[in-house]
């Protein structure tokens, strides 16, 4: 393994885990060579005729799935923090004595340091996929086998549709399902909402299991995993604890700070001219992104203004926003709430849609760069508009990239951040870790001010008169450095040792991560 | 070219077209080898960022596509015998002077016979898709340069997935569309129901091209063919005549012996045990099955049943069905009228499929064979009831397979047919075409008796007791050609010329379709 500098000026190995990379080569410059993956053609022949794919046990359907050393396991972060299911699966994995799985969740939450004495032992050898809570300080201080490798929702299903991960067996945990595998979020005591983060696992893997706690008579409806591409079924008591499925954590916040950065952004949108009839905006969860979008709601009501579409995670606000009539769709990537949960099972405005749909790079388009803002967060964003959303300051991962990255490339990307945290600037001079490009990055709002990026002059322009706090983003920084007494200490990292690397959005590799020494 | 006889005893050449061929043999005999097709890896860098794919023209769109000599080019039937696009993209590629196109179309209807002169000038130079008509008579009298191939429709989508057709340019007629491609049936002024005939093209052809005539702000919603797989919208005034669109010829049989016929079908459901509740059954359109609706609908409703889903083609018949709350679903691969269309808009319980998810045996499975009953139709039947749905017995070609073969494939196949037409024989001492094998088909429901194929031991036993008038096929057979003054007589045929094939579910040969000599 050499490390390569890239385009980003970022060291990046220019092998992962025995496979060679191609280092990023700024945003818009690589394209796909080749074709997508093609799994083996089927034949109805080796399925039951009525439908009935039903096998007694997790166990039993691993064994039939031909598991064994070294295979890829994909299961999927639709439980959240309430998931039992990928720890029972490893549970199983673990007394089956198979080891080295490369494990490919498409998200890990803190539920799931139950696996770290499998990552220790030899039963997982490495992580793909975010690397949260424990697992993440876990992974930052060198302890993981091998290389973690993070990618964007998008980008998890490019790898998977271009055949850059081959899936030997996907985990589906269904909270409802039928016994032909045809599956959905919606319904069941452990409804999630929407499962699409497994449809490229269940197009692509060599084999797919769906594992369900409310099983149906056939047909299961709607079915957002589709049973032809189902090979066994699964029923189990329980696949998590429901009161952890669906976060609790979608309040608006109560902080006068984010309220104010909240206020800022309704703001920013409606005078930059971007809240007119018709526009779209994507919203996640989070407390200042909550309370934006009822800031947002009572300027869009005042001037009699309509959403053609929002984009979710869904909330309870964005779902207000539909049945008031004041957007005539949302196109929902993930439901973060109970009443995202209601509204999508029972309203056909509020659309299920998947990495495919809205993410995927390597498509003919996607949705992301439709949209006319979307607002996000970040852990750093740096003066040039480079942000960081996968560690914080001190070098330790701690969240995933999500959909982010592939948001950026809507057609005002807002990072709507406090300027410090816990006496940490957030504003800083270089990123500790590179995720987001800064010339995709649009506008900065902090509760101390607006930064935009002087590539937009089109928007500068058009809030050059209003009251709106612009300022540049140097200027920001100077303030919180002033605050917080100067720019945050570099973490002390072995430069030798890559615990991760960060994709990009076309596969390429943006930035490492580095073995943080304690 | 070499003629070979076939596991059914049928001769059918080695090779179509240039392509070697694998001769039928038997049911459930052939499995599939490697992969499924691989299309080109794209990148969203190569499409517009803000969604809006449209073109000024088709003839762009097909430029734009690289439209050449040799090229496949598919169509799809949803617009029926109203469709005016298929003609007007011939029109367009006969004046670009490109020659030789193979045209693969989900069916063909009487519309189009306007391609005739196409098909004599080597504009088009075969027809891979159902050949009804003028198309039929055309084909059966060998003017056409190379052989047509008779699909059904989920032979048809693992022929596109299997890479055995590869698809240049699919031209998707869309009744709605956004700029983006997303595109649905059940809006706009040609509403067709769905567009699920396009799926597999959709997902597997080099270049998709879709035309609408009800262009609407992005996201057209539902999106029953998605924009992520499309590279051109072209807006056109008309897709096609919104009255022959939707048939209008879904209204009850009148006829006497219709409703005879009708009538049993309903009587045997129910006497045979298949008619309780959670039960499914599909039926198709045409006077007799919509007939044999309402008599079953009444027994159900007298006892007190309800099904858990039908299958259609659907009409109004099944959608009472729906709203009356005599079944939860209707899995509906084709609406047949206006009802159907109006019905799948509204009702979350009246959903979409496609051939993918109903057909396809090429699949981990598929919906056909879950089914406890279909009611089908036959051209011919003879005694071993093997049955025969393309050519009548003079040999022409007249209709398509639809998904008449894959719905063989249900727990208790009907066939429900006139023991004659025209003083000619239905049931025969052995078929012209074969496009059935007699071990899938159950049971014959004629007005001069019911013949339970003697390998159903278990229906013949069930309806012993019963006043149904159980007869055997042979004796039917002999009623029938002394009505009729014997046998039909042999179409006279050129056994050395083959003009058409009529494919097993499994992409072998079963049968060949012979030039007619007048």
């Amino acid at each position: 393994m050499k490390l390569l500098k890239n385009a980003a000026g970022r060291m990046v190995p220019d092998e992962v885990n025995g496979e060679k990379q191609i280092p990023f080569k700024g945003v818009n410059k690589h394209k796909p060579q080749g074709c997508k993956a093609k799994p083996p053609v089927r034949s109805c022949i080796d399925y039951p005729e009525d439908g009935n794919k039903l096998v007694s046990s997790l166990k039993e359907a691993l064994i039939k799935a031909g598991l064994r050393d070294g295979m890829t396991i994909s299961t999927h972060h639709h439980l959240r923090n309430g998931d039992i299911l990928t720890n029972m699966l490893f549970d199983i994995i673990h007394e089956m004595g198979v080891k080295n799985i490369r494990w490919f969740p498409s998200a890990s939450f803190p539920c799931h340091e139950h696996l770290i004495p499998y990552l220790e032992d030899g039963t997982i050898s490495h992580i793909e996929g975010s690397m949260n809570g424990p697992l993440g300080r876990f992974t930052t201080q060198g302890k993981m086998k091998g290389v973690g490798v993070l990618r964007s929702h998008g980008g998890r299903y490019a790898a998977i549709q271009d055949g850059e991960v081959h899936i030997d067996i996907a985990v589906i945990a269904a909270p409802t399902s039928d016994p032909f595998g045809n599956s959905n979020g919606v319904d069941g005591k452990s409804a999630s909402g929407l499962i699409g983060f497994a449809l490229g696992d269940s197009e692509y893997a060599d084999s797919v299991i769906v594992v369900t706690d409310n099983l149906v008579p056939f047909p299961c409806v709607p079915w957002q995993i589709q049973g032809n591409n189902v090979d066994y079924v699964v029923q189990i008591d329980s696949l998590g604890d429901a009161s952890k499925i669906v976060s609790g954590t979608t309040e608006v916040t109560k902080s006068p700070d984010r309220l104010l950065i909240a206020e800022y952004v309704a703001e920013f949108i409606d005078e930059a001219g971007i809240m007119k009839d018709g526009f779209s905006f994507q919203a996640g969860a989070g407390g200042t992104n909550l309370a934006f979008v009822l800031y947002l709601k009572e300027r869009m009501k005042a001037k009699g203004v309509k959403a053609r579409f929002v984009r979710g995670g869904s909330t309870k606000y964005l779902v207000q926003l539909l049945e008031e009539g004041l957007t005539d769709y949302i196109l929902d990537g993930q439901t973060f709430d109970l009443e995202g949960v209601r509204s999508m099972r029972e309203n056909p405005g509020h659309v299920n849609t998947s990495p495919f749909t809205s993410y995927n790079f390597h498509g003919k388009g996607n949705f992301a760069s439709i949209i006319d803002t979307a607002v996000l967060g970040a852990t750093e964003v740096d003066v040039s508009f480079n942000a960081n959303v996968v560690t914080h300051s001190d070098g330790y991962l701690l969240h995933g990239i999500g959909g982010w990255q592939n948001c950026l490339y809507s057609k005002c990307t807002i990072l709507a951040i406090p300027s410090f945290r816990d006496r940490i600037p957030v504003i800083v001079d270089e990123v500790t870790t590179l995720c987001g490009p800064g010339e995709l990055i649009d506008v900065i709002i902090t509760e101390r001010g607006i930064a935009i990026n002087p590539k937009r002059a089109d928007l500068l322009k058009a809030v050059e008169n209003s009251s709106l706090p612009i300022k540049s983003i140097e200027q920001i920084r100077d303030e919180v450095f002033e605050i917080c007494g100067g720019a945050p200490d570099k973490p002390k990292v072995d430069h030798n040792k890559v615990v991760a690397v960060v994709k990009w959005v076309d596969g390429t590799v943006l930035d490492s991560v580095f073995q943080v020494i304690d």
